[in-house]
């Protein structure tokens, strides 16, 4: 697989901002693969992600943009294929296994370091495709206590993203502070509709015809982070709760999937409480 | 077309009902055309729909029913093709539009004796299809009375069902009391996601990325009654909340119209708060 | 609603075309709305469309471009909102009356200037839209002959577009020369499964669990153009063909309107025997 | 869980099946769950599943039955739950794998007695679920002696079903007559389009803005076979035929799980090429 390396740009808009990127990226002879760009109206604000082909970002190259764009403009590098995230999860099985199941046969571009969980249930699963696992009990903890023994486990590896796997607990704002759009949720819902526990159950009694998954950032406010991706699944009335739950299984792992490869590919830019997602 | 009745029956449930009912059926030689039923086994309840051919309901097949089950029974009969509806709306074009135009080619099996309006501006479209048009304006009148207006338009018409195909205003207890599972309406958001007012607006600020429409029947409590038929379309950063509220359009009618047929074939049971929908 | 520009390029990839195309739209002070673009690997073909305010594309800029980019380059600009389409439709309405309908409410950026069809019955739909209708009939006629009586008909009105809604006949090679990359096509199935007659018949005697429909520009070969978009309705054993085909009507009429857009709107590039599509 | 038993019957139509049926259950007292039934009126056929709870089908039931219903009558009784599946795959793990996982965690109510492969690959992917892996090399036989060995290893275990997951050899007449009905495969298309080898780039090629999947039983031709399930995904001008085949894979492997628990829930009947699917 070639290798690609990524640049984000991101800055308020005015005229000319593709003009100055790409002439940039053309005196420096870059290999562009694509650009995509998009300007949010409502705020004003330019987004542009650039992959090109190459073993790294030429020497000068960020150097030129920041010379040739707003002060404000944040520009980042990436390489894909160099990040690495640890996986925490509670019981359920699907969304990990499945996880793991597509690192083991090469579609996440990235290392798995390690799944976390506060029980032990998924040791097994872990251990059939060779990855790390740590049990870190939540028992006779209280919630800042719990995670300052995960964050012990997680230091080990320093990844650079968090995926919650149906990871069935809060964090505190400490925690979710220190990695500020680097962990991602599953929520098996469609959100905004069934906030917070028992999703399932609460789309059971008000009877909806179709449920869904979503995968979003992780903030300070629980569920309310910015969504990357949401797919659904038809019901009716002979899905009791405990059969959406168990239909719903599959958009889970595939929605978290789908919005795990979008980030490690580089291609969500978050802007306000919004993502712009570069498929 | 095949001239069709069709038998609703719901009760508690209990052992041999659909024994009990088939019997009836086949003594009075019905040419059965499908049957379905189902139990919620959260409540215990048994619903069943019969269709048959035939030009009615040959006597004594209700009564005989009647003797057959316990008296809790709800039996109701009905002929495809013989409802009315009428059809409310406010400004907007592409729900009435829609349904005035399937009524065109046939494909509602009832009559549409006429489009009702709080604003005048529906009334060339109304009129291109030929059916009557009223313009029953709000302004300058409290809620009941306005409804009251209302009421004498639709009275002249006396209609088994009533359409919201985007009207745009809430109903008094006492009018919805009238229509008890009798008036549908389209909701532009997938529900319980976005009740209230400015759906697209709310999604566009919750950054979604899927948006949807919702028909249901109206009860007392906004946007709570029970679902009929849902439907979503995917829409991502490039969409305003203008832009999704343009492209809601095309999944508002086609919920809309799923769901008015859905009624007038008789395949809809209402049960605690949720629909029963036999596709 | 702002007034949109549009310009489409279109030549064989190399380095700095972006870079040489955003100068000249840099130095004309173009207030761009968008640029999307896109290379084909397996061709190494580029193609970039930039949207921008305005009520005319400024003297000197596609010189200009002309000027920046290759002698092969192809480079067209067009005003959104310009646009005209004639209709060509047989006896089935719910195409040609669903794309009336979007007309009426200001959906299509164009004028619809005629429904032409060679049976009679659609005549009062288009009517009621206040479009005028003209019957040609084919019968007695050969397929060239009818052909000429349908170009005088077309020929009063210099259409841009002609959209075939459910227009149940075959063009010659010399007609569709005519029209290049200007005829669009609706197919009851999802191409290429069930080319040519009766698709929703063949696809009841294969039993699949989903239909489709297909709106493609019309090649000199059957069902064989360049397609625009496609969707998809799931089905069951419970459908007979005749009941594929009336649920089908609700895809085709979507997927038809959907592609009209797209087309009204310059967002389709045709490269090789595939579309590039902008949304 | 609750043991489920089901019956399956399937005959001519003919007047008052439902009664004389339902009249054994309940005089045989079982504790019906559901019943579900189908005529198809182009053959005049009828079919119906019966699902109750209990720990085997009481003596006497199906010989009642037998008597009850006309001579051609086919019933059929099964255990859900006790059904064995082998699963032959070649070189690619994703559908494998995926049934692997879902076997792990509980969502298959079968055994899955042993992967057999022609190729190595996938026997640590088999290990890690513990599940019993055969490496049947197909190199320097013929097709009829290469199935003679695949015959012996699935002779070991004399399963129900045989899941091909990706398992890309043609087997001849005499082997698909062992298992008629009783093979099921997944096509990597939406059939009947892209029939065949290669259908990922036939698809790029015809430049279709939907991929799919189909899964079916195996026949003596060619993916010909009763279609079980199908679904879809949507692509554009963006896909290569490589990357159509890497998001297909997401499709494959949902869709070939659906059609397995759909044939270990007994939902499945074959009639004429059609299936008939109570889900």
């Amino acid at each position: 697989m070639m290798v690609e390396q990524v640049l984000h740009i991101d800055c308020p808009d005015q005229k000319g901002l593709v003009y100055r990127i790409t002439e940039v990226l053309y005196k420096h002879g870059l290999n562009i693969v694509s650009n995509q760009e998009f300007v949010d109206v409502t705020t004003n604000h330019f987004v542009m992600r650039t992959a090109f082909e190459g073993d790294e970002t030429p020497d000068g190259v960020v150097n030129d943009l920041r010379e040739a764009l707003p002060d404000a403009a944040n520009i980042q590098k990436a390489k894909i294929g160099d990040r690495s995230v640890v996986i925490l999860a509670t019981k359920e099985p699907h969304c990990v296994g499945d996880l793991l199941l597509r690192y083991n046969y090469g579609e996440l571009p990235a290392e798995v370091d390690a799944v976390i969980s506060n029980h032990e249930k998924l040791n097994p699963l872990a251990g059939a495709f060779e990855v790390p696992f740590h049990h870190v009990s939540h028992e006779g903890l209280d919630r800042r206590a719990h995670e300052e023994r995960l964050q012990e486990v997680i230091d080990q590896y320093d990844p650079d993203y968090l995926v919650l796997a149906k990871y069935m607990r809060i964090f505190t704002p400490q925690f979710v502070d220190r990695y500020r759009n680097r962990i991602v949720n599953i929520h098996h819902s469609f959100l905004p509709a069934f906030v917070g526990a028992s999703p399932y159950r609460q789309a059971f009694e008000r009877g909806v015809k179709i449920i869904g998954a979503t995968a979003h950032f992780v903030t300070d406010d629980l569920d309310e982070g910015p969504i990357i991706a949401q797919d659904i699944l038809p019901v009716n009335h002979t899905h009791t709760a405990e059969q959406m739950a168990h239909a719903g299984r599959d958009v889970e792992k595939t929605v978290l999937a789908k919005a795990v490869k979008l980030l490690l590919e580089e291609r969500i830019f978050v802007h306000t409480n919004r993502t712009i997602v570069f498929e």
